[in-house]
């Protein structure tokens, strides 16, 4: 029996919208501050808060809730009163109540897709709130296997194909972030695709000199896969 | 070649100190809010937030601060000071960053028990702190196996032992909750014990009813667990 060979997908930013949604949760937290910091000190005072408690929080949203809080406290000298955090709690709530909105061609795609490979969405972060977006994506059917794991890094990748018994040469990996889904999969030497997506959290970019002498294939839109996938794997 | 039977065992509160933290940080919780409310409403209206937010946030340490946030400024009407909403945060972070207790007799029996059984951690909650605490435990290495599940059902068991390929009769689960490491078990047709804590949070007592007909040995000590299991299964 000939197995097809399996695609990763990588879902915030990939599959469907996330970052855009923090984004517009952190434009209201500027604004809600904006009497006592300008936009670029809210923004640096969060992004510290987050690096410093990513070892205890983890990533999500409610890391992301609970490092606005603490930032608001500091930035405002403890002079902000407590009807203004609770918008910041209802702010994250509304983050994760939100509906999942897939990316363009997203639903269409994964059909093709499906017909030439076994798709494993492989995606980080916390799981509470990976699990509920997978659920509400409308898209699980096309999922051969769903992978919510801590980090993306090499031992990460490698024990995913080894518990799911999938060869190296059979894995391809598709990604919005370079770093998470497209360097670790080339230094086991499987296949990955980056598809950038119009926005990508400042934690999630790759430094320069993680990219010299690597090459992968670069896409405008999660579209243009089936046919690249059919040329350079399948011809 | 024959394998030892899988041993499941539950960690927060079996074979870690848990709950008592959590009541530790509650009761500061209690205290910072005694000019406001007494200490039952205090643990009334965090007990209902926690159980409208578990959809939203899961278990663990965020969730519990995030709810004692909310909580605070529901029960002071608004009135509470950003200061004590920095003592909400600090002791969350404390309870965070708390070194991990095992509770007595833990490691020697674990030793013990290693040596019939395979053993295979199984414990839910935010995965962050749940790795966290098993990296920082010291007896990872006991284990043949650690899964961080979402939910412990008969779902989720009956997955674990086809993913590992463990059949049901050579599987028991120890743990400290009813509803949570004994009934679903059971319900599989697997065997499992009950090691009664001193202090088990709200959310995890079972009620009366499902108890009828269930019948399932109850241990004082972790270190009685040895010899039960001699007795009962390899005899």
């Amino acid at each position: 029996m000939v197995h097809r060979p399996v695609l990763g997908l990588d879902a915030d930013d990939t599959l469907w919208e996330n970052q855009a949604h923090f984004d517009t949760a952190q434009g209201a937290f500027r604004q809600l501050l904006s009497p006592w910091a300008t936009g670029e000190q809210v923004d640096a005072s969060l992004l510290s808060l987050e690096r410093t408690n990513i070892g205890r929080y983890g990533y999500g949203v409610k890391s992301f809730t609970l490092s606005c809080v603490e930032a608001a406290i500091n930035l405002t000298e403890g002079t902000i009163e407590a009807h203004q955090i609770s918008q910041i709690l209802s702010t994250g709530q509304a983050l994760i109540d939100h509906p999942v909105e897939l990316l363009p061609t997203v639903a269409d795609t994964l059909h093709l897709l499906g017909e030439s490979h076994r798709l494993m969405l492989i995606t980080k972060g916390d799981p509470t709130d990976q699990h509920r977006k997978i659920l509400n994506s409308g898209i699980v059917d096309h999922f051969w296997a769903v992978e919510v794991v801590r980090e993306k890094d090499p031992h990460t990748y490698g024990a995913l194909l080894q518990q799911h018994r999938v060869e190296v040469d059979q894995f391809t990996m598709v990604g919005n972030s370079v770093p998470s889904d497209v360097l670790p999969v080339i230094s086991l030497g499987a296949q990955a695709v980056h598809i950038p997506h119009h926005t990508t959290w400042g934690h999630e970019h790759a430094d320069d000199a993680s990219l010299v002498g690597v090459d992968f294939p670069v896409l405008d839109s999660f579209s243009e896969l089936p046919a690249l996938l059919a040329g350079r794997f399948l011809a």
